[in-house]
């Protein structure tokens, strides 16, 4: 973002004026929409908040913009030259659509990452800088050739990583797969949208974990998709309830994440993998295993995957790089049955025309690698002593706040608190305070729940994050 | 693709059952599931037909598939062991959802270029491999040391790349832009995604050039938005027709491509890109400025973009590096309105979490180099050779059976054929002979058009294409 030069000798607030008519001029700000307010410019552009208003003032005595008391400041709509053009009503055009708008709780974490601020950041569930095997992807770029062809790809996915892929499944998820029945997708949440977007209907009702990643993704309710609960207990989710759900609402699909399920941490048990998998076979309805957390194991291993057991081409099983190299390669993965697989690619074909080769090309050479078992080894020793150090400081300053088990994998730890809060009022309170996390009801669980992750921020910051997340909870209790 | 193992024992009908079956198993093909002709099969792995036959017949023989004259080959619904399960009825799912498919024109085309037959390809619009800057791209990888962030990005774009498509924007295309009014997607494809997703909702009118290639993207019929053409005189696109549309239909948005149309090569004169302008910000109405091209100039260069004009934020302005570096990369933007912005930006994250850092990285190193302009130079040399090849084959081989305008720019040569012919007819004369091209009426355009691509194929196969395509196409007009 732009900020005011200190060194100039234009004075700050003319600067920021002339910035501010510049955007208008070129169209970024056209007439009648919203400029942000006094002290979040001033917060943005680091400059006190006199500042901003004597820049504001400045462009209000050009008739640039104008203010009402109570609805904000906006540029002018007849301003001169201006008054001929009627501009595209933007307000109107953003508020259709058929994507709506991600949960303001998440927009609001987002808001405070982006912000530069020195957030103790438990909020994110993705690997710190130093768990991601960067030495290790600088050596793949300066010392393998680059030599794959630079035009439109196969939209499946390029295919040596396909075939890296198969080796990859079978050897560590016990699952046959040919480059055939692998499409290549930018994560695991590019999947979710494919899945979601080309096999669902608006008014389809589908099966979800309660609570559940999935409840945080505006995309199912985009599509016009019905969520239907199903409880997650130690062992995981229930088979019956999946035939309940089916008798009520004829749901059409399962979406299940089998190993640490975000957020809870649970593991399905190998007898549950079974009964669900015999369950909906004879109900007919496909089973979405989202499996991005298995290779984090810090205790023991987790079950073969449901994928592993299916012979009727029941399950989509989908993976990703995310959470154990890179969220920033962006690369994942759909094992699935033919029919579905043509029928995604062409839509993947239309969405982007597939794949940049570049992540694909550095994916293939990671899996491919005999420097992948190491570091898989040497990243679930780093979560398990994060995991370690944030339960020891829950257990040593909030015994009895809160009550949470410890997760044998995965990046996060779901933390119930013992008494009733305001899930809004904790997040303020901890935003004040400089520590992100994010609140279970953006996952569906009722008030009073927590996911804090300990992958993501600096390991000496994780003591510190606390000490300000019990601070903030116990102002939240108090109030 | 599988292919049999020609050095082993085992005899390769024997081999083909053998992998079959092991698909099957795995629930790849589930019960019902359909498999390819015989013929068909055969192509695929490059063996005799009889030895598909032979390996058919021993599938039949154990119960696994069967044959019903008329309707063909599938998996056994009751086979033993597998007459409990119900598997989902995939054919169903995949009827579903709100992504149509493709043409079957173009799925036809893309087997083709995919079936790794020495096709000529005058089909696909994109450069040749040695078009791409190859060697700077491995230059990059090798000696630029990566130390980016491996984290969830930005999701509006890597800012290093935002900035130097800001300085590209103002030197290239007198465009002013700040990084923060730039978005990175991956690609033109996903650019017109978002917006149709996420600015237009079902019912809406929006014009666009006739024939244009937006005609061959399923995605505005996905979304469920109405189409109104605009006819492409040689000059471009005539406001007065928007003036009558809106009248008409109410059309909310207006989709040019004004330098080098693709199909027609046609550039927008400079008035017509004020008048249109002028006629939109009175109605009020977006213009969505798709300039893929621009920089391709085999002769003159083209008029300053509308976008350059736009000071009411009329214009949402979209390009990429996909026709002038390397489509693999996926690297495309947009320039737009703030409130725009925002709103794709927080829906391209729930589509796939932002684009991968690679190709952002790289990207913003190319923009950046000194070598981009050399580069340009070189390809705009190539590309002019290449299109006067075809134009002088074609007017050797074809003069008084087609006519064409010379492309100024762009990668394509837009050809009428000056007699009655059956697209599909003329497509399949020429897949028969190996040469692949895209029949005019997937643009939208009236029978009897077709548009030669001179950027994809070997210098060397541009005269011997066109004489496969003058075969083709006598043998279309004869019959
Ligand atoms: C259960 C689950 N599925 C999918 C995703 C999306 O991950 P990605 O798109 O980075 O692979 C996440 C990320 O948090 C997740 O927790
Ligand atoms: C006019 C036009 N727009 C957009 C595209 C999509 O290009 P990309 O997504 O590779 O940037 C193309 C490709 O042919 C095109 O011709």
């Amino acid at each position: 973002m732009w900020k005011p030069d200190r060194t100039s000798k234009t004075a700050l607030y003319q600067q920021i004026a002339e910035y501010i008519e510049q955007r208008i001029t070129l169209g970024e700000m056209p007439p009648g929409s919203m400029l942000p307010s006094e002290r979040k410019l001033a917060e943005q552009l680091g400059v006190n908040r006199s500042t901003v208003v004597q820049a504001y003032e400045n462009l209000r005595a050009s008739g640039i913009i104008d203010s009402t008391t109570g609805s904000g400041t906006r540029v002018t709509k007849s301003r001169m030259g201006m008054a001929q053009l009627q501009t595209p009503n933007w307000n109107r055009y953003v508020e259709g659509g058929t994507l709506l708008p991600s949960l303001p709780f998440l927009r609001k974490i987002r808001e405070g990452v982006q912000s530069g601020e020195p957030f103790i950041n438990f909020a994110n569930g993705e690997l710190a800088p130093e768990l991601s095997p960067n030495e290790w992807i600088r050596n793949v770029l300066q010392n393998q050739p680059f030599h794959e062809p630079l035009g439109y790809g196969d939209p499946q996915g390029y295919v040596p990583l396909r075939n890296a892929l198969a080796s990859f499944l079978l050897e560590h998820r016990a699952i046959k797969a040919t480059d055939d029945s692998i499409l290549v997708t930018s994560g695991s949440q590019q999947s979710l949208y494919l899945i979601t977007q080309c096999l669902l209907s608006p008014g389809d009702a589908v099966a979800i974990e309660n609570p559940s990643y999935n409840y945080s993704l505006p995309m199912f309710q985009s599509a016009g998709i019905r969520l239907f609960g199903l409880t997650v207990d130690k062992d995981g989710v229930d088979p019956e309830e999946i035939r309940t759900l089916f008798k009520l609402h004829r749901i059409r699909m399962v979406f299940l994440n089998p190993n640490y399920q975000n957020p809870t941490g649970t593991v399905l048990s190998t007898q549950r993998r079974a009964d669900i998998l015999a369950c909906c076979e004879q109900l007919g309805i496909p089973i979405v295993e989202d499996d991005p957390f298995s290779l984090t194991s810090m205790d023991e291993e987790v079950p073969p995957p449901i994928k592993s057991l299916d012979r009727s081409g029941t399950v989509l099983y989908i993976g990703s790089l995310s959470k154990v190299a890179a969220s920033g390669l962006r690369i994942g993965w759909m094992v699935a049955p033919h029919t579905v697989l043509q029928r995604l690619v062409d839509a993947r074909q239309q969405m982007d025309f597939g794949l940049s080769i570049f992540p694909q090309w550095i994916a293939a050479h990671l899996l491919d690698s005999s420097a992948l078992t190491p570091h898989l080894y040497r990243l679930r020793e780093a979560l398990r002593s994060r995991r370690n150090l944030m339960a020891n400081a829950l257990n040593r300053m909030l015994r009895d706040k809160i009550s949470f088990e410890l997760p044998a994998g995965g990046l996060n730890l779901w933390c119930k608190i013992n008494e009733d809060v305001d899930d809004y009022t904790l997040l303020r309170n901890g935003f004040k305070r400089g520590v992100l996390f994010v609140p279970g009801s953006v996952y569906g669980s009722e008030a009073g729940f927590v996911r804090l992750s300990y992958a993501r921020p600096a390991v000496e910051d994780i003591e510190i994050g606390i000490s300000k997340f019990s601070e903030a909870l116990h102002e939240t209790i108090t109030r």
